[in-house]
């Protein structure tokens, strides 16, 4: 799923060329990957299911972090609080719960989030404020406090480093997840190696903006929270800002990522340790998308749309997402049906500039359009490449050499079965 | 379901209080009910269902014509044809043709364009450059031009002012369409009366920007076509581009407004006859954008999202649109489901300014949101209230006096079914 290959191509590169061997490798786990996490998941009865809802992972000292978040106007209030602590706060633990997104629910849902911190803090003996907090389910709910604190001793108990216990993690956050979602990379840079691991939810009101779903990313390499910030920013938009499930863009979304420094690995300035540390974390990033999309509601295929040829960044990733968020390209997606007038649709009006010359489609890598002209092509051939589980969409726009992806699913019966029968 | 009491309410009033009476009622047919207007619609053998495919509307004198666009940069070669004649060109004569949406088809689609043109103008004794034409149906398909010229003659010989014909013509246009839509008013303005009348088609792909899908409204008030285009675009942006199925904007998009001028009546300036064709043009715009949203892929119910309170006309529709949009809003809607959180979440995302303290929602007629904190509702209510055929979202912003209406439909297994094997 990972290759130094993949790695290698993503990685952007160092100023000059770098004198020390980079190189970027996948390792086993989740938020546990990386030296001084302990995580745990539980179940607090949070969840109508009974399934595990309440989850923590921390770190051994005091960790820099830093976190994308919702640009939704109506946003919960675990968003607000962990925007306030970063990046300039020492994080030591996220809290997470799932079935309940204590967001609309107004003042009181803002002090049941304090409220969450505060006992995590206690528990753990660690300042309120060096806790962060995540919730995630239903909209306009209250969270069931005295369960939680109920089950905190429990959820303290159960902390441990190993492989499983991030495992268990992943699992307590998801909601209609069918998957478990975790990626971690191991990263050497001359003789010092540092590694970086994270977990993501997320299936439905995915189309994060400039923030993403809930993802965690811990790490034991020790860099700034300032450095960490950016380094999060340019990556998070490069990835999560460009996948999408429906279009929806939740209350909820974050990202969070932790640098403890275990690894005594240093990450600064803007040299080859940095180029390394961008290289791993986008290599994270992206395959949690990978997963997201994977496991988007209803989904029975991934599709990824690669756009090239751009003038600018911006006009990729807008004829990406576009394509991206194409109900109709989705559906056709769901039929293995060659449909390449509605990717041509989509790709013409959220405005990105193109050669009416130059630009070029190509579906499951056969091409189907060529100068705004129609193809001659195997469609029967088309329709079976298009039955498998991963499905490219390239699209040459013609003009420049900026590129972007974006990361998407089909849209099957079954997205609007979850979502007719969720609440009620 | 035109009245009185909605025409008066959504006109826009004139200056100065008007002292001559203005009366908007409905009237009966659709592209001919005005005077002069003839038309047809026929089966040339365009549909692979033998369904009809080919329709006209000829005025009996040279009218005033105006026209709204698709902005997809990917457009049809129609949509330049028309947008280059328009409004400066005397119209006699639209030809439209269903099952071929002659998009995405190179130099080839531009001639054929310009041969139907060629084609009517002959058979009706017309200049070539005072037909309009328009396609609509799959993307990438060349147009039979054989079979439409042999169908030519035909057309011209069912060309007929009566309702029926009107009929006839909305029927042809007609692609994954169920039920034909048409609307007409009668507006009176002290002694002299006129006639508005149209159709439209459009079903999926339905998401018109500054634009529509296709759009066909004649009438025989007189009026020039400079003003003629400056009501149309401001009636659109009021009504046509607050419409939405499913998010995807089409490549062949068109409102074409006809003006004969065989009523007599003359609009003109900024009295009291403008504001009445204004009204007029309003509500039957707007009727046919609820006729659509009605009959929306796979749509078992009509929404319409009201917003009020909003500090400009800008904010209202951004939310009026982002709820109208959300998939996850309108799977609940499918389900029955009061599930406002969704609601709430879309208004929130799309960047309109609100009133944290007084935003409220309303679902058919129920307070479910206020402050931003849940309301105590009757959900089984809710639930039965969700069951009608047109469902209510009222939204105040709480900020402003400035009003949308978006209208759309809701999301129903029935739509991914058509779009998934719509093509092959």
């Amino acid at each position: 799923m990972l290759s130094k290959k993949t790695a290698a191509k993503t990685a952007r590169p160092a100023k000059k060329t770098p004198k020390i061997a980079i190189s970027v490798e996948p390792a086993k786990g989740g938020v546990t990957a990386a030296a001084g996490f302990a995580a745990a998941g539980i179940k607090a009865g949070i969840k109508a299911s009974k399934k595990p809802d309440l989850a923590a992972v921390v770190s051994d000292r005091p960790a820099a972090a830093a976190g994308a978040f919702t640009t939704n106007a109506i946003r919960a209030s675990s968003v607000d609080w962990c925007e306030t602590l970063l990046p300039s706060a020492k994080i030591r633990a996220i809290l997470c719960n799932a079935g309940c997104a204590n967001a609309c629910t107004g003042d009181q849902g803002v002090r049941d989030t304090a409220g969450m911190a505060a006992l995590a803090g206690v528990e753990l003996g660690v300042p309120q404020k060096s806790v962060l907090v995540a919730s995630t389910g239903v909209i306009g709910k209250f969270l069931p406090m005295e369960r939680i604190a109920a089950a905190m001793p429990k959820l303290a108990a159960a902390l441990s480093s190993t492989v499983t216990a991030g495992t268990a993690f992943a699992q307590a956050i998801m909601t209609t997840d069918l998957i478990k979602k975790e990626s971690a990379v191991r990263v050497t840079v001359g003789k010092e190696t540092f590694l970086i691991g994270g977990t993501t939810k997320g299936s439905g009101m995915i189309q994060p903006n400039m923030a993403t779903m809930l993802c965690f990313i811990t790490t034991d390499a020790d860099i700034d929270s300032a450095l960490l910030n950016t380094v999060v920013k340019r990556v998070v938009n490069r990835t999560f800002n460009n996948l999408t499930v429906d279009g929806d863009t939740s209350t909820n979304d974050m990202v969070l990522v932790m640098a403890n420094g275990a690894s005594g690995a240093v990450v600064k300035g803007r040299g080859e340790t940095l180029a390394a540390f961008e290289a791993g974390l986008f290599e994270v990033c992206n395959d949690l998308c990978k997963k997201i999309a994977a496991d988007g509601e209803g989904a029975t295929k991934r599709v990824e749309i690669n756009v090239k040829g751009a003038k600018t960044e911006a006009d990729a990733q807008l004829a990406a997402k576009s394509v991206a968020n194409s109900n109709l390209t989705k559906c056709a997606l769901f039929g293995n049906d060659p449909n390449w007038g509605r990717i041509a649709c989509a790709v013409g009006y959220p405005g990105a500039k193109f050669s009416k010359q130059k630009m070029s489609i190509d579906l499951c890598g056969i091409r189907v359009f060529n100068n705004l002209q129609p193809v001659a092509f195997d469609q029967k051939k088309a329709h079976v490449l298009m039955k498998k589980k991963v499905v490219c969409i390239d699209i040459d726009l013609g003009l420049g050499d900026k590129t972007a992806t974006a990361h998407t699913c089909d849209f099957s019966y079954n997205y609007v079965k979850i979502n007719a029968e969720y609440h009620t």
